[in-house]
């Protein structure tokens, strides 16, 4: 019952008009982008998505996994197909560097069909889906010989790549993890202790799986200075299973098709990536590209969400209209003529199709932090996908969520039925706010790290860029141009109060870091509607860009002004949070 | 693994303190209670509760209920038990009538004890939850028969009742309903169809069901007001079984417990309710009871997801203090430190306790609107009551159901696994939304039929009795008195601007119903801050009431000042969402 269509007409908007992706031909890995490759890659990926992915979504949710006795697990009936197929058709492969066997094209283009297969099945996505940041992580540190034996069944996708970091004791405070590293003299290490929360630590789609696992040395420091990271395989260099065991899945509320697993490391041999001690380092390098993918999981559960509200508001029919009745005869008019629904289907039009904008124009930074020919330039680009990523990642899956909340509400009590497919959605968007980094840790790294450390420079770069773009657009654009220039100015004015903050008192800094995270999340959409604008501007008579103009008005209107009370929450500063003794919050 | 300990000393706070229940003696039903019999009933209600109703909760939702090839249907283990036992200890029968057997005390008592029951088991409370609003709408439009028959075993629980309203096609246009009733020319009908979404439609706690259904006459008119209210028992007077049958239960997101049947209707045996064709205002005296007790489960689940947070914000150690360390020695401090963690506990105080106050405030309108000695007050507490029950409602819920993610959010990613029990939360919280008339459409009742019809002038009434408030405050008091003094301004601009777009433009009435209602609420429950300030300031030294005062405060500084963006969207009006195409909301 479920629908979902790959948005291909917004996703070549953006890229061609909004991004002109096409005209980057100085940037190396655009040099075989043209319109009619970025055309091919929207079409097959979605046809891919449409065909083979998508179907597996509901029926996964329902099954699980299923964990047997001798540790071994079984995903849901149809996945391993199905990432047989995604890697034969090399969806995995599209952003490798070329030095690796990948097609080295720019990852913006991947990010799209990352958006399609979220949409399709984020469930399934979970099992590729960290073995980007895998890659990279292996590529930047690993030895040559580490290079050599995995990172080409990586790239391939032959095999896939975890994460284990987390601990029953340890998750945001990873300093805190036990899991012991002891030299075997070989230059290799025993791995004991246990990691939980492992996605596709353990599965039935490849013959083998590389786990990234954080570990304790001998004599390691205290806390995040001690711990370093070692690639542990499932299946050994010679052929033998190696002691990484799956001791349990986890039953969650939602991408129950994932298996989240306890992983047991029982005198596992591993091999250091990086140095010793520095293993957080190498850590966030796939940690910052999962935080990113996070955000596009949002768009990707918000789009599949909108689909289907707009599926049921042209298709059932309540009541009658309060203006012109568009089928006068029936008894009822499709719920889509009501204000209401409506409301709920232009917000989500406004988060998707702008926040779609922000994701691919993040995406396109990141292939010029790396492309770029000037060195001023990447490092510009490098900064602002490092100022960004925290937002992306936390205000993108709180939106993405509410958006699949609000789809649901327009079903009214159906929506609360399986059947319909949009209860899923609910449950499975909501965790992409928790882990990678629950949201309010992100609010913390955008404001404690990348506002207050450089005094804020990077953030005023970002808000300068949008203060030109409003100099330079159309006064017929004053309809977002004018709140838009009223958001920046609040969004500055809350980045010097937090600081000043973050020098004299860092708990009021604490206490405003999420209202800022929402206002940098509002402002940056925001300028995203203004480019959008922009481009339909100048050609309003087509119906797609008269509908981007009045979606841009609508969001104008109804979402920028929320600026104005995140400031205020801002400035309230940390004293009312903090003057209640911690044990008077229980309740007698 | 999850907690729950019923709120005792909020409860007596407001009804002891705020309320001052026990001073009014001059209305019939408060007549015997005074604080012995209030702490009575919270203690010995919270006991019940917490012992024997709560354990059911996590068990409940994790087997659902079981439709036998029969169309029987199993409860979860242990719900009949526990449902003998609710009826034994009277906790239904606490404000019933006394001429029908009840106890007479008044509603606000029995909205406590719904608290606690919600609670501590949302799914096992909707049995007999529905129960009230049936004997409600029986007594008042019954013949003398059917209640001699009916009511009796209704209100002592040996029977229970149930809302067959809603089919496939009509949910909340019931104009659009298929079912068919015939006289049988023995003053009973014939009923013929099919009803969805019954909760409690069968089950195995008692052995009769009183299905009040909604049904069309012969030659009815076209629409709500061709439709008629009938009583159909699941077995006749004469011991026979009635051929009202359940086809189906549903798989839902949550409340699993909870029977949701589908109910057919096959030459079934019934009795009108009232006048033929009238069944629409029958059925509203059910439905505003049932949207007052959705309020109120907005509200325990929201306290349930707090009780939950807190303890596992007091127990989980993972970072250090910004400030102040509590346990220097230790390696990490409890997260209560962490100001964002104190931000997302603060707001839940803030909703909790703020509309726990309005529930109660409201439930004693109720009370004096049956009970006042004045006319004049009885019909003012009536109007009030009629005014606010969409807004507690679509506001409680919608905030009840935020409160649960929010707290879930404190857990991480443990908040995702089922064993911590706050994702089951957060699933049961969300139907609230959903059923019963969902938000949307309270918020156009709220605006067209209360708000716009009388002028408005109920919520004048509503304004400047917080004005009165505000007025006579003590000046030490500004905090909240002067930010709520600014939300009442915006709401009443709003609301005159609705009720003129009534008139000229109904869409741009529609477009801003639900921020008009969301005002509402935000400023009610700003209100009920201001009265417990009052309270607490009184005796500001005390603990508990200089928490109540910083709690207050919090929320002046955090919640109220979102009025001022509602009344900008209010004031947006219909155009940006009316202006799309239909079909060009899809997507291609």
């Amino acid at each position: 019952m479920p629908v979902y269509t790959p948005p291909a007409r917004e996703t070549a908007f953006i890229l061609k008009k909004v991004l002109n992706i096409h005209q980057l031909a100085d940037v190396p890995s655009f040099a075989a982008v043209d319109e009619d490759l970025i055309d091919t890659i929207i079409d097959e990926a979605g046809r891919f998505c449409a065909d083979i992915i998508f179907p597996l979504n509901a029926a996964g949710d329902h099954t699980g996994c299923t964990r047997h006795a001798d540790g071994s697990v079984s995903t849901p009936a149809g996945y391993p197909e199905a990432y047989a197929s995604y890697v034969e058709s090399g969806w995995g492969t599209l952003a490798m560097p070329e030095e690796l066997g990948g097609q080295g094209l720019p990852h913006i283009l991947a990010t799209v069909v990352e958006e399609y297969l979220n949409s399709s099945c984020h469930a399934f996505n979970m099992y590729p889906g960290l073995t980007h940041g895998a890659v990279a992580a292996l590529a930047s540190t690993g030895s040559d010989e580490l290079k050599e034996l995995y990172l080409p069944k990586l790239v391939s996708g032959e095999w896939l790549g975890t994460m284990a970091l987390t601990e029953a004791q340890a998750g945001t405070d990873l300093g805190m993890i036990r899991t012991r590293a002891e030299p075997r003299g070989d230059g290799s290490f025993t791995i004991n202790g246990e990691k939980i929360f492992c996605s596709g630590g353990e599965q039935d789609l490849t013959e083998n799986i590389v786990h990234l696992v954080l570990a304790k040395l001998p004599d390691a420091p205290a806390g995040s200075r001690g711990i370093s990271l070692f690639l542990v395989p499932k299946i050994l260099p010679d052929g033998t299973r190696n002691a990484a065991t799956c001791g349990a899945i986890e039953h969650k509320m939602g991408v129950r098709g994932s298996a989240t697993c306890v992983m047991n490391f029982d005198d596992a041999q591993g091999w250091l990536l990086g140095e010793e001690n520095n293993g957080l380092a190498a850590m966030f390098i796939m940690m910052n590209a999962a935080r990113l993918s996070c955000g596009n999981q949002g768009l990707a559960q918000a789009e599949l969400a909108y689909q289907n509200a707009v599926a049921y508001a042209l298709d059932r029919r309540q009541g009658r209209a309060m203006g012109a009745r568009p089928d006068a005869a029936a008894v009822a008019d499709p719920i889509i003529v009501h204000p209401d629904v409506r409301r709920l289907l232009m917000d989500a039009r406004g988060f998707t199709e702008g926040f779609r904008a922000l994701i691919l124009w993040t995406a396109l930074q990141i292939d010029l932090s790396h492309g770029a020919a000037d060195a001023d330039a990447r490092r510009l680009a490098d900064e602002l996908v490092g100022f960004l990523t925290p937002v992306l990642k936390a205000y993108g899956t709180d939106r993405g969520f509410e958006t699949a909340v609000a789809m649901q509400q327009l079903f009214g009590g159906h929506g609360y039925i399986a059947e319909w497919g949009v209860e899923q959605i609910v449950r499975d968007a909501r965790v992409a706010m928790l882990y990678e980094g629950a949201n309010g840790v992100q609010a913390l790294d955008l404001v404690g790290r990348k506002l207050a450390r450089d005094g804020g420079q990077v953030a005023e770069r970002f808000l300068s860029m949008i203060t030109a773009d409003c100099d330079a657009a159309d006064a017929e654009l004053r309809f977002i141009t004018a709140p838009l220039a009223e958001s920046v100015a609040e969004m500055r004015e809350a980045g010097k109060w937090l600081i000043s903050a973050a020098k004299s008192d860092p708990e009021a800094m604490g206490a405003g870091a999420y209202a800022y995270l929402q206002m940098t999340g509002i402002v940056a959409i925001g300028w995203m509607w203004l480019r959008i604008s922009m481009v339909a501007h100048s050609d309003a008579a087509h119906p797609f860009h008269a509908a981007k103009l009045v979606t841009a008005r609508n969001y104008a209107l109804r979402t920028l002004p929320e600026t104005l009370v995140l400031r205020r929450r801002v400035e309230a500063g940390g004293e009312t949070l903090m003057a209640i003794d911690a044990e008077a919050f229980r309740r007698d």
